[in-house]
C-alpha cells in the first residue's frame, strides 16, 4: 500500500532531485507524476531507472493523488497550490508563497517536525539559506538560545534555477578564452565574479528578498519572533553548494567544545573540523551530500563575554536547502514516521 | 631631481605591480632597480614602456638606492629587510614580517599616515583584507568609533600569488572539461569551490594566521587595542580583488544615511550603493580600481539599538591591498607630500 506522488515542476533543477530523492529513500510510492507547464508536456524525466513523462498541470486531475511537491515560482504556486490542496493531496511548497502564511506550517523537520500536524492541506518548504543556517545553529539554539546571529552567504547558482548554473558555466569559459559574454540570466557578470543577491531590496530596510526571507523564515522555524538576525547575501561563482559564516551569541555562556559535541550529535549535521588539517566544510564537500557541513568552530573574538561563537557551514543548495527537504516533510506524513 | 628606488621580489604579482604604479603616479624616479632572487636574475620586467632586468638581490648594493619596497615572504624580509635598511635606504616591506614589531609603524596612508615619521628604516604595508576592511570602517570610525566588527571575507586567489591564480583558472578549465585536476599551491580544489583561508590555525584561539593578522594588524593602526574583532577568512574563486561583509557597532547611534555621507567624502573610497538597480561592490568592478568601493550600507537588524550597521566593500587585492598601498606610503616620503 503506496502513496500516489506528483512533483509539480518536475523538469526544474528541484523538481528533478525531488524525483531522485523519493526513489533514493524508497518513498512508498504507488504511483508517481511528473506534472509541468504545457510547454514541458512529454518531456522525460528520471525516477529511478524508469522514464516519465511530463503531464500537463492544466489537464491534471489532481484528486488522484495523495501528496503533491510543488517546485515552481512564488507566483505559480500561488496560484495553483490552493487549487490543488482543494482537489484533496497535500501540497509541499518549495516556493516563498505561503511561507510566512500563519495558517501555513513552516518546516525543517530535524527542528520542528510537529508543526506539520498543523497543517490544512499545505506545507512550505523554507528558504535553502534558511534551512543551511538554522541546521547549523538548531543544535546549538535548542540547549541554549541563540540570541542574535550575524550571517554571511557564499550562494551558489543553483538557488537561481538551472539556467544560472549553465550561465555560472558559460560566463566562465568565455572568460577563460578570452571571449565576450553578455550575462541574461543574473544581472552582473558571474565569471571568477561575485555580487549582492540578485533580489528586490525593500526601501525600508535595505535588505534584500533573500536576506528577509532568512530573518522571517527563521523566526518563524524556531518558534522564536524575537532572535536578532542580521545577513548579508552574497551570491559566489560556485555552482550547487551554499555556505554561510555564521557568529551567534547565546543567552548562556558557550565554549567552541560544547557546540561541538552538540553538532556531532545531531541528526542531519555531519562536523567538519579539523584545525590540524585546516579541513572544514567546502560547497565540493557538500554538493551530493544530504548532510549540512559544520566547522570552524571557534570563540568570537570580539565578544570577551563568552557568549558567542562563529562557526562555517556548506549544503547542498539543492538537496537539504531545497528537494531532501521536502521529501523528508513527506516521510513525516507516513503514518510509520510522524511519531 | 628625483629617488632611486628598487624594487625587491619584481617578478611577483605584487612587484610588478609596484613598478606600474610608480611609473603611473609619476613617482620622482631618478634610478629604478628590479631586484628578484637568483633564479629570476636577467627576467625581464616593464616599467612604463621601459624593459628593465631583474638584478641579483646577493649582488645589489642597496647603498645605491633610496627606497626599497619589498614584496617577498615573511622569512626572506625578515633576513632581508634589516640587512638592506642597514645599508641606507628606507624599506616599506609588504611581507607580514615587521608589521606587528612596535618599532615598525605599520600604515595605511588614508588612516594614519603621521605614524610614517616614527620609522627607523622599516615601515611595514599591511595584510591586504586588513587594509579593504579599514578603508571601509575608519571613515566612520574617526567620527563615530567602531566598537565592535563582525567581518567575513571573500578573497581572491591573488592573495596567494601568481601561482594560485593560474591555479584558479587551471583548475576550473579542467572542471569544465570534465578532467582530471590535482591542485599543486592551494589544499583544498579550487574549481567552482570556496575554502577556509589556508594559513596555519592557532591552537589556542581556532584562527588563522590570515584572521589573526587582520584583527591585530586593525588594532595596530587604528591605534585602538581595545577594537573587538570577529572575523571569518574564506578563499573565493575571484581572481584578484577581494570582497568582505562587515558589521559594525559604533559607540553612539549611526544612520545608514550618516555612513553614506562619511564614506562618499572619504579618500580612496567609491560609494557603489544602488538599492533600485541592485548596484553594489563586486570584484569585477574592484579590480584594477584603486579606490575601495563601499556600499550595501543598511542597519543591521540584529541590533535594534541603533548602534550597528552592515556594509559590503571589494577592493584589488593587488592594488590597494598591497602595491598601491606601499606606493602610497612611499608618496608620503617625499618632502612636497608629506605634510
Amino acid at each position: 500500500m503506496g502513496y500516489r506522488v506528483a512533483v509539480v515542476g518536475a523538469t526544474g533543477n528541484v523538481g528533478r532531485e525531488m524525483l531522485n530523492i523519493l526513489e533514493e529513500v524508497n518513498f512508498p510510492v504507488e504511483t508517481i507524476h511528473a506534472i509541468a507547464s504545457r510547454k514541458s508536456i512529454g518531456v522525460e524525466v528520471s525516477f529511478g531507472d524508469k522514464i516519465i513523462r511530463c503531464e500537463d498541470i492544466e489537464q491534471f486531475d489532481f484528486s488522484r493523488v495523495d501528496i503533491v511537491l510543488m517546485s515552481v515560482s512564488g507566483a505559480f504556486s500561488k496560484e495553483w497550490s490552493p487549487k490543488i490542496g482543494a482537489a484533496g493531496p497535500i501540497v509541499i511548497d518549495n516556493s516563498s508563497a505561503f511561507r510566512m502564511d500563519p495558517a501555513v506550517p513552516l518546516v525543517v523537520p530535524e527542528i520542528n517536525a510537529a508543526a506539520i500536524e498543523t497543517h490544512s492541506g499545505i506545507i512550505a518548504n523554507p528558504n535553502c539559506a534558511a534551512i543551511i543556517a538554522l541546521m547549523a545553529m538548531w543544535p546549538i539554539h535548542r540547549r541554549n538560545r541563540v540570541r542574535r546571529a550575524t550571517l554571511a552567504t557564499y550562494q551558489a547558482a543553483s538557488g537561481a534555477g538551472a539556467a544560472a548554473m549553465a550561465e555560472l558555466r558559460e560566463a566562465t569559459r568565455a572568460f577563460l578564452d578570452d571571449h565576450p559574454f553578455e550575462p541574461k540570466v543574473l544581472p552582473h557578470p558571474y565569471a571568477f565574479n561575485l555580487f549582492s543577491h540578485n533580489t528586490k531590496i525593500d526601501p525600508a530596510t535595505g535588505y534584500n528578498d533573500e536576506e528577509t526571507k532568512v530573518i522571517n523564515e527563521s523566526r518563524k522555524i524556531l518558534s522564536d519572533p524575537e532572535i536578532g538576525i542580521g545577513v548579508t547575501c552574497i551570491r559566489v561563482p560556485v555552482l550547487r553548494a551554499h555556505a554561510i559564516a555564521l557568529t551567534i551569541e547565546c543567552e548562556r555562556p558557550i565554549t567552541p567544545n560544547e557546540a561541538r559535541a552538540l553538532l556531532s550529535d545531531a541528526p542531519g549535521v555531519r562536523l567538519v573540523d579539523d584545525p590540524e588539517r585546516n579541513y572544514f566544510p567546502m560547497p565540493s564537500d557538500a554538493s551530493g551530500a544530504d548532510d549540512v557541513l559544520v566547522g570552524r568552530i571557534r570563540r568570537d573574538l570580539s565578544d570577551p563575554s563568552g557568549h558567542s561563537l562563529a562557526l562555517f557551514a556548506a549544503g547542498d543548495q539543492l538537496l537539504k536547502g531545497a528537494a531532501l527537504n521536502a521529501v523528508q516533510i513527506a516521510e513525516r506524513l507516513l503514518p510509520q514516521t510522524s511519531a
